[in-house]
């Protein structure tokens, strides 16, 4: 899955068993990419993966050149299953132990005698990394050349991500626009078929739902150039007309 | 990541631009890794990748050695977008057009004059693959070697999955047992690892939580082996109880 380097875009990483067993609901895949979204960055790809340093090291191995950003989220807390940021060095071949300024952060943010072992682990992380501060809890996330490495859980990921906005160079924002239509999607499909030969700058998606005992299709249109979006918007709902088909909602 | 092939493991690839773009959360992965633990198949990677025909080829042939099973989910509808079952045609180098089953259960399925291109589409499916049928909404989804082939609207996967499970050989099925408790990670991290040591066939996950205003610690034991998850959870609780830490629940 080769991609140009050029291309702003990119990758997230989830570790995490505790994904992968179906136990915890992801909610970071769709936070992050409505940020980077909104920062003109697509997100072409998610891996969720094991807590497991040889699959971490291999993944970020195959990752690493295909994206221009990729994020990781899970597994630099102070567990035993936390072992993120070791994979991390070991990926890169960096040296890997206490990182004098997040050991600073961490002594300063709790109290005299409670700097413990366990804690003491968050500080741990590949010696040449820059930090990425995390006003919630202490414990900071980190940048290995294009490696975002962010936490898990969710409240503190979103704490963090405001200081990340000046290292993200994006493109143009990317738009989207959603008109749902009271029908199913095989009585659209040809027209929508036609529309998206005529903009190639356009992504139309097709997504059938059932909301309040209703069926109904969301056409998403996904561009950085609101005026094609506005174009193309028009002639969807020029044939919607056409069709009698009822518009639900327009987002 | 190779994986030795008979491993009783699994890969779920999620195909669709809506998720990757966080418009749409996705649900899939948990409910199918909970089916699939149930019968004894882990699922050790899931990928999120986008509705192009290149990036599917690359992806099914990269991870089709891998895992015993590769079950698929999205771009099986009637639209332009949907290019799930061309896509593994060619991937598998198979013909690929009007499955005569297919085409079958798609003409009784709909009345008269209502069988359109946009539903016939749905037909289109390799010539060689086995139909996984579909007690909603008709239209099938597909086998071909390893790879199982779903359609992404949760409540109609969720009906098709039921007729699969003849068609998967698991192992034992795979437990899980959870404590939580109220206390941070770092206090627990040490007993924690050293019990990780003794229980190399349970694998031992520390998950913090925020609920109800409370901060709290589950700790997650998975494994196949009944006893001995039992045994480590007596360990887990007699440190808990010395150290004088809440246990919120157990599940």
């Amino acid at each position: 899955m080769k991609k140009a380097n050029k291309k702003k875009n990119a990758a997230i990483i989830i570790i995490g068993n505790e994904i992968l067993s179906g136990r915890t609901q992801d909610i970071n895949v769709s936070f992050l990419a409505k940020w980077l979204n909104d920062l003109g960055v697509s997100v072409d790809e998610v891996r969720i993966i094991e807590d497991k340093e040889e699959t971490i090291v291999n993944c970020i191995n195959e990752v690493k050149n295909n994206f221009k950003y990729i994020f990781t989220t899970g597994g630099i807390g102070p567990t035993h299953d936390d072992i993120t940021s070791k994979s991390i060095a070991k990926a890169f071949n960096l040296s890997y132990g206490y990182h004098k300024e997040a050991y600073d952060i961490l002594e300063k943010y709790y109290k005299p005698g409670e700097f413990n072992e366990g804690r003491k682990k968050m500080a741990k992380i590949p010696h040449q990394a820059t930090l990425i501060y995390n006003p919630s809890s202490g414990a900071p996330g980190f940048i290995v050349e294009n490696i975002f490495c962010l936490p898990g859980v969710p409240s503190i990921l979103k704490s963090m991500v405001d200081g990340l906005k000046h290292k993200i160079i994006g493109g143009k924002k990317i738009l989207s626009k959603t008109i749902s239509v009271s029908t199913v999607e095989s009585e659209i499909a040809k027209s929508l078929e036609d529309i998206q030969k005529k903009f190639k700058n356009i992504e139309i998606g097709s997504y059938p739902f059932f909301r309040l005992g209703k069926i109904g299709v969301s056409i998403v249109m996904r561009s950085t150039e609101e005026n094609q979006i506005d174009d193309c918007s028009k002639q969807i709902i020029s044939f919607i007309q056409k069709k009698k088909i009822q518009i639900i909602e327009r987002e």
